[in-house]
């Protein structure tokens, strides 16, 4: 029997645009039964977030960085467009009057296909995130995780 | 008989820079005889837009994204050092100085080399781009086109 | 005997915080016994810069893109987040304070395990950038120096 083909993605962007598009390829890979990895990093793991508030006993900078990074998927910015945050919400409504699908939904779509999603553990270090204020149904996992998996991708991307 | 090499590069920004990037790759890629497509995503489709009138039958919020975004890869800007404008024409000061070649003619050059070039249903139905504003000698297709092509890629990248 | 798997990553981006995903993602595919390739292309040079002042027979504009751009990997911005320069500092101190290595050590080590750098000739000529401008143990190279390597590549990234 053959191996499934195999995606992986590292998700380092912290835009949603650039996660609808890594959600949309991803999702995609799997439809096409591709075993698909999505590496959160750096500020791609504020897609993440759960929107409540975070542990109190957190030091003065993780606090700085909880509060200025957007609280999860459906808070982010646009990479063009922005024009403080007139951009997001014109997205917003076109994806619903197109019946496409929003990022919190592409998510949730991605792990009912089993897409894995690993949070990067560097990254929750220095940013000071914990695993409570990131949602369920992730993996934790550093860069010999990402390369176990990428070394035998077919399809690697940074987005 | 062997299989040619394939290169396909998904062109997500719509920066010159970036654009110039993924041409300048796919262009040596072709010349080494790889197979070589790019698929044009969200802000990377205004590399392919013509710089004429559109069409008036659009509704409002469609009728924005396309005064907004910038009319063909001429027009684009740059992801640094954009300085309004200024960055732009010093970069296309400099390509003319070195008889390097701009971004129009490498797409022009792309063409004859036969660089599939794909651009993104989802993205044109998103936007409210329609296919006579795009320039000729493209295919339409999807994230399964997209996907057909890289799971069987040698070089995959997403810029 | 097997041949090494190989990883390369063209780091096109001269922020910060990407060149630092370059290098651990780098750093660690040298570690698992690949063959690294760095490709430095556009802004991606000034992380190769030597922090000192350059040749005077530069002509204007070239003098001008040695003025405008960052002196090296230490002088970067933060691709999210700059803040007129906190972000940059910000990471630096969480980055010190977590005892990880700063993106002038992840060069070094980078240097040390064997991993490539190659500067793109086509932006030196473009950006006026010299050799003796950048940092020693470096490969100069062109887009058919990237393919070549890129189309063996297990792991090929766009940054």
């Amino acid at each position: 029997m053959e191996a499934n083909k195999k995606t992986t993605i590292v998700l380092f962007s912290g835009d949603y645009d650039k996660a609808m598009a890594a959600f949309i390829i991803a999702n995609g890979a799997a439809a096409y039964d591709h075993d698909v990895t999505i590496f959160f990093t750096f500020w791609g793991l504020n897609t993440l977030r759960k929107d409540g508030s975070a542990p109190t006993n957190k030091g003065m900078l993780e606090r700085m960085f909880g509060w200025m990074m957007p609280r999860g998927a459906n808070k982010l910015g646009l990479s063009k467009m922005h024009m403080a945050g007139m951009g997001p919400k014109m997205i917003k409504h076109v994806i619903r009057k197109h019946n496409a699908l929003t990022l919190p939904q592409l998510i949730e779509l991605a792990q009912e296909q089993g897409v894995k999603l690993v949070a990067c553990t560097m990254t929750m270090d220095l940013l000071g995130l914990r695993r409570e204020e990131l949602i369920e149904d992730l993996e934790l996992g550093g860069v010999a995780t990402y390369l176990g998996e990428a070394s035998d991708g077919n399809v690697n991307l940074f987005i």
